[in-house]
């Protein structure tokens, strides 16, 4: 159902920005969008406390926040335009009242910055802990970007710098839409994927899924100072955390020679680092700044 | 992220009919449908151990498909026809991959069924109580059918016969899909909703949403079986029962008058009652068998 508690259903009505696409809104059994021509793009993803986040450590607020940007993260990782996104809330009895309120500020506010229409959502109480969990819609051209079309030649490309993500960027990171969204439209991208497992864990699926190989250029990965920052703790180095630390939620992506020096040209470039290739075969390799090359073990989250 | 465990997405694929609206299946970062022409409709239900069900009484399948089951009536409620559904699990880590499996297959079962492709879903397990939200996909021409249409005048209909779901019914339960598409491509119907918080209750938000009143025939309301059953042990009455019992999932609609008397010669009105009417004004009445006319107090589940 779409229905949420009355209460909910004004608070939202007030703080939403109307949204075309929304014909039926929360409030009837279902919602009803005019969806933008192209195809349906569907993604949910769940947050659950004490699994994916901790209120020692963080605002119900950016709870909300990530629950929604983890799947508009998903939508980019296609090229999709998001359109809109259903919320179900199982909260603890106990707070439900002022927690949900913050979700539902954290999640809006997102939703507004990105023109997501929230469509309805679901909330219930329980003896239990709290579990978000994110329903996002949008529309793409064709099948959208997926991860099995890298082929032997294509650059290997990221979005952003990376590592370090658990010091903050993994609440408050910007989903990858509009960059995902320019390059889509204007040039040809093979595959794609957002970084959510960790730089190699990811490359590693996208090899998996293309059939090829790929290597990576050590010295060209893009390192975050908070991977710097971390690693002054760790006992790890930058790059380890770069490579291997997952909820960076930037894009990978393969991108054929001729359209990355096209791209060159195109402001999005200095969003966007060329770190190696895919090859034919199998595996992933490493070439550190003086051309040594080694096999390389994807590391990172492990679902 | 559509994105499930392998092992799930294999057995998924071996087990889901496959469907042409499904362009990009789970594995990827998000799911692509081909939506039939129409606008999309949208509608999430969560289910939560303790509150909507115990495994004391209930089996995983009958979860999983019930989990799937309330979206699809939601979705005749709006007389959509489904096309896709995805859904996010949280597991006790102890008990995950037999559960999980045997909820996948209640679900699936229900989504081959009503040829709903399972567009992706996200497991995690936690030390929490099992959650599962289930987020479907349809389409409908136009607005499809809101709660807000009723009019004086137009005939209260229902289909099935109502009450003592809790004996079994909402468990298995057929989702009343077809027969709202039926009624709604070939009449005129003003208003529809899914009785899930008892029959007055929903009554009651039509005629609010709509601005008018209703009356009640209660000679007229069809009471189920399980609500006779129910009622011997109870110390309540069938009728008690066929009023104000959720979960019942039958179809309330508001129906003109002369779409009902063509309606009658149409198969599908054996599957209908009229058991009222909408009024002018507000608030709920009932009608005694001998004439009696006094207002009905609307019970039921409440949220």
């Amino acid at each position: 159902m779409a229905r949420m508690e009355h209460d909910f259903i004004n608070w939202l009505r007030q703080r939403s920005t109307s949204s075309e696409s929304l014909l039926v809104g929360p409030g009837d059994d279902a919602a009803v969008l005019s969806l933008p021509s192209g195809n349906c793009v569907v993604t949910v993803d769940t947050l659950m406390e004490g699994v994916h986040f901790e209120f020692s450590s963080c605002s119900p607020q950016q709870v909300g926040r990530k629950a929604l940007a983890v799947n508009l993260s998903d939508l980019a990782a296609m090229a999709a335009k998001p359109v809109a996104a259903v919320l179900s809330l199982s909260l603890s009895r106990d707070s439900a009242g002022r927690i949900s309120r913050e979700i539902f500020q954290g999640f809006a506010d997102m939703a507004n910055q990105f023109g997501v229409a929230i469509a309805g959502g679901d909330t219930n109480t329980w003896e239990g802990a709290l579990v978000v969990s994110v329903t996002a819609i949008g529309v793409v051209e064709g099948q959208g970007l997926g991860r099995d079309g890298a082929r032997p030649g294509d650059w290997v490309v990221v979005t952003g710098a990376l590592g370090g993500s658990i010091l903050g960027k993994h609440y408050d990171f910007l989903p990858r839409v509009e960059i995902a969204q320019r390059l889509a439209d204007n040039y040809v991208v093979h595959a794609a994927t957002d970084i959510s497992d960790g730089l190699s864990m990811d490359l590693h699926h996208v090899c998996t899924e293309s059939g090829c190989g790929a290597e990576l250029e050590l010295g060209l990965v893009p390192i975050a100072d908070a991977a710097r920052q971390l690693a002054s703790s760790s006992g790890r180095t930058p790059l380890s955390h770069a490579l291997s630390d997952g909820e960076d939620f930037e894009l990978l992506l393969a991108i054929p020679p001729d359209q990355w020096k096209t791209i060159g040209e195109d402001p999005v470039s200095e969003q966007l680092t060329r770190i190696g290739r895919f090859v034919d075969g199998s595996g992933l390799f490493q070439i550190s700044p003086t051309g040594t090359k080694e096999p390389l073990q994807p590391r990172g989250f492990q679902h």
